[in-house]
């Protein structure tokens, strides 16, 4: 087998949808599980993509998350709404969450929905490009389980929760899309260093005497470190705060780890903000005005090394459009997601 | 004349007062503008207090900021207001804002108060700290007159624009509040290392080629990055966006600069959310997690350099007691405010 082999989406996402029916999920859950597992991998971060499904199906397998959640939406004001996600998984309960939060903001210019007892959600550019997609500035924060610690610390505390914005473009389905996770840099990649004996640049991990160091294998057995510093790190506390406390939810460390803590439900947190784009001026001038930006910004003299000036979410979005059809899996991905099928009596399409 | 000099912080409160009444200022605004001012200086964020007072005096002198503007809100919603600042000073036009979304917050949860026509609004902290004190938990967001790159470019484009957030802790005079420059550092310590031919971080700036640097002289020369790269330079794109864009003030590199462009008025935006920090819990609870997550942090091993884990705002909140009656002002500042004080025929506390 080749390291790496082209797929059809349908297929994978036909095969991912039978794989969470099986776990007891419902039909139209199951799809959009699905569908939010493979629209990561569509757009090239592979890192929150079908890879993750062994994850997610174990956390069900154990019962410390609930295929059949029964969310319920508490009312606090007009705009204000609270959400118990009964500890299903997360993407059932923040598509949900957002889906109410751009209706709140259409009746009334701004939502807020705060969750609680919910699981990690993937992707955050699955709710951020909703929410642009129907016209709104948003903010999707979440907090998740340590790995990260505060400035000054060696020890994990704060999770490498994703800050989440967007915004709407002239472009339709290329929306202005930071998300961005807290950490400088994916812990996948100090492995690869770690194993390579590549240096990696200084500020990205302490070696473990809480000493930073530029050497991937020491990195790799210290701690990873919030991008930019102690800002960053403030970054990752605000998010533990809003997402986390503020809502109810785990907090301070408390979230369980998704991949290998099956004691009890994570009681993961998000926090939505959304508010209409037209508040202050029609929504065809706010547009104008984000295209001038984005059109001026591509003008500028370029930096060494860089052919374009590209807009946050745009690399993803060229990505997902090379991507329409079929999708990328390595040969390890295949290897794991041959095991859930035949774990879960589901056909595979992986074998050739 | 030493280096450095402490001053009764009355003093020079009252000697700003008096300059900001001979440019016209009202005596409550002059007020407010001076305590914000020296608020910064007592927090030990020098580059934001009593230094930029000739900042602001030449633009009321050159009549490019209005000493007596008329502010205005608009009411959207019963939680959304759009505040035009008739091009006033933005401390006083901030504080005005700050004060509306707080009781927007107070009365329906949230408060949104979207800003145009404003001016540079000193530090950030001066509202966040407005807002966490009055139990709200709080985003200021500004944009700025262009000084950073998008990822990619060598040429400025965004502000150095403050990511700005706080929340109250268990003491009340010591909340939570992260007030962070999207630079990666500031401009006067590239000053700093190019004079004294200091290497500095990789990632700090470009040289004028366009190169990543070490060399502080090379840096002065070429352009500073945003804090944390790509990521950083994503923040400052979306502070253009929620300030500049979206609340109808000038965006896209166009907000003027304070220091030297005379040639009308800068047209600053901020963007305010307030959130009642008692929306999904009681406010007492909201406080004891917050209390949780601090006193577990100190606890946590520290980094090699590192005695104590301090929260954000913990540092300025340090320095302020320390500064609880006097400041230091350096000789050069010292110098500046004499000419000021024959320019403005106000009696000078510094003759000595």
């Amino acid at each position: 087998m080749k390291i790496e082999k082209r797929y059809k989406k349908k297929i994978i996402l036909n095969f991912t949808i039978n794989i969470f029916k099986k776990l007891n999920l419902s039909r139209s859950n199951a799809n959009l599980v699905a569908k939010h597992l493979l629209r990561a991998d569509e757009r090239g971060v592979w890192s929150h993509g079908i890879v993750r499904l062994p994850i997610y199906t174990e956390r069900l397998e154990k019962k410390v998350a609930n295929p059949r959640p029964k969310l319920r939406f508490k009312k606090i004001t007009n705009s204000i709404y609270h959400l118990f996600g009964d500890n299903g998984l997360g993407f059932i309960i923040a598509q949900n969450g957002i889906e109410k939060c751009v209706k709140l903001a259409h009746q009334n210019g701004i939502g807020l929905v705060a969750i609680k007892n919910s699981n990690h959600f993937g992707m955050s550019a699955n709710y951020l490009e909703y929410a642009a997609k129907k016209n709104c500035v948003a903010w999707v924060f979440t907090n998740a389980s340590k790995a990260l610690p505060p400035h000054g610390a060696m020890a994990a505390f704060f999770g490498t929760s994703p800050f989440g914005f967007a915004c709407p473009t002239k472009k339709k389905n290329k929306p202005f899309v930071l998300d961005m996770a807290s950490s400088s840099v994916a812990r996948g990649k100090l492995r690869f260093a770690a194993q390579k004996g590549i240096k990696i640049p200084y500020g990205y991990a302490l070696d473990k005497f809480g000493k930073p160091t530029n050497d991937g294998l020491k990195a790799f057995n210290g701690i990873m470190l919030p991008f930019g510093g102690m800002k960053g790190a403030g970054l990752s506390w605000m998010m533990d705060i809003v997402g986390g406390i503020f809502t109810g939810a785990n907090h301070s460390g408390k979230v369980k780890n998704a991949i290998n803590d099956f004691s009890g439900p994570a009681n993961v947190g998000h926090l939505m903000i959304c508010l209409k784009t037209n508040l202050f001026q029609s929504h065809s001038t706010f547009l104008e005005k984000i295209e001038y930006g984005i059109k001026k910004a591509k003008k500028l003299k370029k930096a060494k090394g860089f052919k374009t000036i590209l807009h946050p979410g745009e690399p993803e979005y060229n990505c997902s459009i090379k991507q329409k059809n079929s999708i990328l899996l390595s040969k390890n991905t295949i290897v794991e997601l041959q095991k859930l099928a035949s774990k879960y009596g589901v056909k595979s399409p992986f074998n050739d």
